[in-house]
């Protein structure tokens, strides 16, 4: 099936990503949260289709180019989360064109991003969603305490502009307990002022199924789960049977008996190492190990005899989904009844 | 000088990439040793000029598609050595094409990799030349003895369509007395089978001003000593004023008084280690850590008070130079008297 494919490639398996997309609405729909999945894993217009079309309420980008390239590539993307500060007069001006072609939110975490967003949505006469980002144990951004978080968001609902649209997080994994406590305290204080709080957002494949362990939330954000990868297996969240997205590699030289180099490095597998040892699973052969990369090659290495031959194919789970996504041009879509065709990435690299 | 770019952005300052061209190129010259630059660093045509201006040989590329985005970038580009081991058909019509433009070598450490290659170039009535790759110690690559090494070169040197052209290693740092030993007793078993040795390659940045400890080397590949990065200053071979790739960010967060995030993340970045603690120096702020990254987050830790504010623009020197370069569609280069201009960068992404 995939003969002709120049090697390293990597591989979407369509009916696994519909089944996965499928499974988690599904478990959504029977919590009445809605599903707002973070496309950063596919980057592909026609895969948020598919989750749009299983049921999700909107699309979650991480930066303003990545979602102009998604909205760009699919009219039926009318909704769109981007959960990131946004600074600075050039990525301001891209929400505001954005803000015209669909229902747009963002989020912030301090008063310099609510001033700079108000500043210029006030002066076109717009307006912006935004939500205020809250700290639920990850340590990376967000606002520390339920007081900061109401506070911040009066300062939103009275900045011309803007409206405030809720809070989000992204918790740490088993952070459901510190998501329910925070966020319900934040909502009561925010609500006290007489200030709406329409949405509640969390996120994190790890825990997708447990997103109900923190019923303040109203919408969930996963994004590794449409593919799933070896670190959501390790978790124990998925099987290798679950995972749609692999590297398709061939092995280019057998120098040693217990070892082997494939033609996959760093430049398709990444370095991203999720708390795991080794660079990946090689389906088939548990006994492998992918204990070093460089850029252009992989090692494989076993106890005892490696069996594999030069020219030899191997298809290989990587350990982190989204960042090999991010890697290549275009991904070789297949399916039971649909032949592998390249599909360009238009979100690959969107980094401002 | 930077105000216009948005961030995160690789800025690139060409005098220093000059500079730092020049220093090798000179010792090179002064121990009679052919520079041949890998261009993984930089995957850019017009900086494989300035290598070529100052006397490399030619240029050493990983993959075929990679040299062939190199060579249809500049007609100064005209003599190349992939050193990857070459597979399928597919890749090896691009080696057959790219022969007709330029003086082209591969490498082979096994006897498929011959074979394979000697069929098409046969059939075509072509030449191709090819270096016995070996291990020094890397354990990537490479046959494992010198009598293995003489054996190969001889099938080569039988092989239709196939001229042996040396022998190639990727030796580990601090792999000099290894690459004279091994060389050295290869070169003379193959010489003794009437078979001559125009050319030993060896390479890596780490260790390219101990290049002549190793003798039997002809050439030398380098190829991060054009730009440096932390990993090089890790290893004293440069400093933080030889880095001539940075990346642009800004912080867009201070959520906490000792934890800053900026807006640049592995897909910036990269998570490669290189053996390092924590992902890249902050120019100016030796004091704080970018301990965690996320796609598009980075943590900045430091003792104390972090002492930043929202909106700051800061420039860092990534761990590893050459991966991140190619997480970007172009580069801003700049120097004393050159304003900013964005490079696009055309070798990115070729991983067949």
């Amino acid at each position: 099936m995939f003969d002709k494919i120049q090697t390293p490639a990597v591989l979407v398996d369509i009916d696994l990503a519909k089944r996965n997309i499928e499974r988690f609405q599904a478990y959504a729909d029977s919590h009445d949260l809605k599903a707002r999945p973070h496309i950063k894993t596919h980057k592909l217009p026609r895969i948020a289709e598919l989750q749009l079309a299983a049921g999700a309420v909107g699309i979650t980008c991480q930066k303003v180019s990545e979602a102009a390239a998604m909205v760009a590539g699919s009219d039926r993307i009318t909704d769109v989360l981007i959960t990131f500060n946004i600074i600075g007069d050039a990525k301001i001006a891209g929400l505001l064109e954005l803000s015209r072609k669909v229902r747009l939110a963002v989020v912030a975490d301090n008063a310099t991003v609510v001033d700079g967003l108000s500043a210029s949505f006030a002066a076109a006469g717009a307006s912006l969603d935004v939500l205020v980002e809250c700290n639920t144990g990850a340590d990376r951004c967000g606002v520390g305490s339920p007081e900061a978080a109401a506070e911040l968001a009066a300062r939103i609902a009275a900045a011309p502009g803007l409206h405030f649209a809720g809070l989000m997080t992204y918790p740490p994994v088993g952070g459901a307990p510190r998501v329910q406590a925070l966020m319900t305290e934040a909502k009561a204080l925010i609500e006290a002022k007489g200030i709406a709080v329409p949405t509640v957002t969390s996120g994190g494949s790890p825990d997708l199924m447990s997103a109900h362990l923190a019923p303040v939330a109203t919408e969930y954000r996963p994004g590794t789960y449409v593919y799933n990868d070896r670190s959501l297996v390790a978790r124990g969240v998925c099987d290798w049977d679950d995972c749609a997205l692999t590297v398709l590699a061939t092995v280019v030289s057998v120098p040693a008996p217990d070892r082997a180099i494939i033609d996959a490095g760093s430049k398709t597998l990444t370095s991203d190492l999720l708390g795991l040892k080794g660079h990946g699973h090689v389906l088939g052969r548990p006994d492998i190990s992918i204990d070093q990369l460089s850029e252009e090659h992989g090692r494989l290495r076993t106890d005892g005899d490696i069996n594999l031959s030069v020219g030899q194919r191997l298809r290989i789970v990587p350990n982190h989904a989204c960042v090999v996504t991010n890697m290549v041009d275009g991904v070789y879509a297949y399916g039971k009844d649909r032949a592998p065709e390249l599909w360009p990435v238009p979100a690959r690299g969107k980094i401002v």
